[in-house]
């Protein structure tokens, strides 16, 4: 038997969970991208390469992988923002990239999309400072090693890889064999030291009085996600997220404690973090906008930390993976007499989140409000800036999912990244509800993501924060400066613009707490399987009052 | 004297001819944007990097040099397509990139926009892929120097520079005694070299029964353009454009021959090319949608071969530079009475392009119409795709000038380089009108680059060829697939949600030759100098006749 590469290629995608590939046409990728649809694969044409490479990682925080297919020179690097959040974030999107022919390549003559010098190795040179393995396919007999090289790497890393394939490469025969072996990640796995560490975490926790669990950014990963819950329900420690962690862990547990984002969090949770003297830390992820600035405080010495491929005890790190040392540190907890003959310490009695009592919607009003919107199993999506912040003053119920993209930060990421997720939601065939939470600065950037919505009937609710600026810039330098306002645009226009021939798509503008009440409570807009979107209008510089007390701004 | 680092960076961008600086703003680098007002330069904020980069593209093409403001990692990396097509295309734009304090850098603590790994070089080397010279300020001392060492390579190179400039360094003093030496480019001048290669011209021009000049790319960058009518009128030759060199010469000339575009071309133009035995050839650039898919068919023998730093007269190949050899040429011809007794030999009679006599709207139909509708001093911008060949059916009046980007070809630049264009022509105190000619795929990447001609009440004339799909890519492979298709938008709706609270925005929807006629020919239409777009509805897979003629599809 054999198939083309690149059907070797789609194959190998469908094999690791992919459904849908996204990304924008091009000359030198369009006979490729008569092959998905061979192979059991959607394509979702996205409005550019940036939206695509944003629902290509949303698609794969959900599914697992994900994949994307630009053309050659301008159609890769309009991606390679989003590339570079998907590396820095650690999520395993695949950017496929149409190359010209091998002939072309050699002949010296100026193609378009090259930069007009004869050399086709600038592009792969850029993205392999953004990919954990990279490829381009020019000899039909190494291609399929090629691809299982860059699709290893990236399931072991869990990084964006770079396969450029050249246009007759694509299309040449080669033995279908390899794909009877499944792809797998390359992992360590020495039960020794595994025994170790599980039996040091033991040791740790129980010499330790005020034990507790934090849920950081490592741990919102699919391959981390299903041992969250467990390790809770294992360990009976009272628990707490950080901004990255946020909707990793069953917030609905009495054992949950709230989220830390360090000198400007809820009093009870700074002290039950700050005075634990052992802490259990999924994911630990040390970044400014994760630790309020690094203004956490805790004693790396009390720190069990937990990343992809070591745990560190105090000073001992231990070269073990974090998908192998969860179910045993779940299964050691649970059959120790000591663990299991715990009382569950709760945690401090949360205060709760101030709110004003305006009738002028403020982010202090929302966040809370949102909680009583959200629903079991929801997905909510927010963006760096204000939204990031406010979200950790939402409550989520059961079953309902979060992220945020906090350490690459790139602004107009959780636009596309909730059409990738609404998109990967849909072809799992049950109803999921995407919530989207945006600010109007952010939205700018990508706010053509939204034909995507309309064009593929995608039910997102998509909130937009409008109070006229970027404002968690406002906070870090020039509060009322020009380069810090946005122009005004009709957002329920757009939306609708984006989508004059598809019926259904609802629009609302919200200004005061009533009218946000009225909708959040009204059962068509909580139930409708729709797009729609609300633009609510905030007061000019309004931020949630964490982010505030941070910036000492009050 | 002294000045900040980053006034001095300012002071010297504005004594390169630059008004007006672009960009997003991001936290790295919003102290930074508080310089430019007060070096008397105009901060214009654009909804992303992509739009920016291709703004400030189009502002340089128009002004000489241009300026691009963006954040540390998701910032600039967003803005890298457009940096490339600037790259290839010739095009000076400084790229200045905020980055983090120099001690935040040395702290190996994760910043968010960095990846995450404790390295600050990553995108630099990126960008260094794509520019002609790059700096990192890191240290005041060397700051200015590092300045005015990337400023003078793009001078020299006509290509994009970085400068990444750390929050601190941009604020630190420096003596401002540099600032007066003017910056220039670094060319070599021979006068006998000079002397030689005019002579050969003239020699090889005495011997030709046939001369003939054609005006390419490379003529068609700020330093060239003022000799192009020169070199008309001094040779008193018949001349002919390429699709990247149309709008750098007034083609009201009787001595205008027409477009040469390869194989699809008119037969007048390709005997009166084919047979020439000596061609002025200025700015050649052979990529391949210059050259109709390389079926351009002349000697290279008979071919003078003007480039930025060289002139080739058949085979021997002599360093000079283009603006000094221009002049030089210029004179020495006005000067050869042999050359000024010579009888202008006028190029064959211009077959008109075929106009279809249906009441629908083909691109046929459309370009040569427009040709009524252009005036003199207009600025034609055209997107890649069906605009770029179609427009070679446009004749243009005096003073006329257009652009595209052929070789690079990422379709979206023409939107956000027509709004950097209007910018520069604002700047200028001058009305000048600019007309972008764009298909709604390539529209739809960069369509918030609108945003901008309201919020700066920018007249810019706007004509979306709206015929369902990537045609260009139908042309090449897959006329019927789905991936070829584009979602259904309302941009007469989005252009004026772009601009809610500005008066006076215009939008127009056409789909009949008598509406367009009627339009084209409305005095207010043509006069009112605020922003316009027009939607014209042509028929599925419409393209121009030379499109059609190229790939053999009636």
């Amino acid at each position: 038997m054999s198939v083309l590469v690149g059907e070797y290629l789609f194959r190998r995608l469908k094999q690791l969970g992919v459904g849908t590939v996204f990304g924008v046409p091009g000359d030198y990728e369009l006979a490729l991208l008569d092959l998905p649809a061979k192979e059991g694969l959607e394509w979702i044409g996205t409005p550019n390469e940036l939206v695509g490479a944003y629902a290509a990682d949303g698609y794969a925080r959900y599914r697992g992988f994900g994949a994307l297919v630009t053309t050659f020179g301008p159609g890769e690097l309009s991606a390679l923002c989003g590339i570079g959040g998907a590396y820095c974030e650690f999520v395993p999107v695949v950017h496929i990239v149409g190359y010209p022919t091998t002939a072309s390549q050699q002949s010296g003559r100026i193609l378009h999309h090259t930069l007009g010098d004869g050399s086709y190795d600038h592009y792969i040179k850029i993205s392999s400072e953004l990919s954990c393995a990279t490829a381009v396919l020019k000899n039909a007999a190494t291609a399929t090693a090629e691809i299982d090289r860059v699709l290893t790497a990236m399931l072991t890393y869990s990084r964006p890889g770079y396969i450029g394939i050249s246009e007759d490469v694509a299309y040449a025969s080669v033995p279908a064999a390899g794909l009877e072996k499944p792809l797998r990640a390359h992992l360590t796995n020495d039960p020794e030291t595994e025994a170790t560490v599980v039996a040091e975490i033991l040791a740790k926790l129980e010499a330790a009085s005020k034990p507790i669990i934090v849920f950081d950014g490592g741990a919102g990963r699919r391959s981390w996600e299903p041992f969250a819950d467990l390790v809770v329900d294992a360990a009976k420690l009272p628990f707490f997220v950080t901004t990255l962690g946020k909707g990793v862990v069953t917030e609905t547990s009495p054992l949950f404690g709230g989220a830390y984002c360090g000198v400007g969090s809820p009093k009870s949770v700074i002290e039950a973090i700050e005075v634990a003297d052992c802490i259990l830390w999924l994911g630990n992820l040390p970044s400014d906008f994760n630790t309020g600035m690094f203004s956490e405080n805790v004693k790396t010495a009390n720190i069990v930390d937990f990343q992809r491929f070591s745990v560190s005890v105090g000073q001992a790190k231990y070269a073990v993976n974090i998908t192998n040392i969860l179910p045993k540190l779940i299964s050691a907890l649970r059959q120790s007499t000591t663990h299991q003959a715990r009382q569950p310490i709760l945690p401090p009695a949360r205060v709760p989140h101030p709110v004003p009592a305006s009738d002028t919607i403020t982010q202090d009003y929302l966040w809370p409000r949102v909680s009583g919107f959200l629903r079991p199993g929801d997905l909510v999506i927010t963006e760096t800036g204000t939204s990031q912040v406010g979200f950790l003053s939402t409550d989520l119920p059961a079953r309902a999912s979060a992220w945020t993209q906090a350490v690459y930060g790139s602004i107009g990421y959780a636009a596309g990244a909730a059409v990738g997720a609404s998109v990967a939601a849909k072809a799992t065939g049950e109803y999921k509800r995407i919530v989207l939470v945006t600010g109007e600065g952010s939205l700018q950037l990508t706010v053509q993501a939204f034909s995507i919505l309309a064009r593929h009937g995608l039910p997102c609710v998509v909130f937009v924060l409008n109070n006229k600026g970027y404002t968690v810039e406002r906070y870090f330098h020039g509060f009322e400066a020009a380069y810090n306002d946005v122009p005004l645009w009709d957002y329920c226009a757009l939306f609708k613009a984006f989508a004059p021939t598809v019926a259904g798509v609802q629009t609302y503008k919200v200004a005061k707490t009533a009218e946000l009440d009225d909708l959040l409570s009204d059962s068509t807009f909580q139930d409708e399987a729709v797009p729609k979107l609300v633009d609510i209008e905030l007061p000019y510089g309004d931020a949630p009052y964490l982010l505030r007390g941070l910036f000492g701004r009050e």
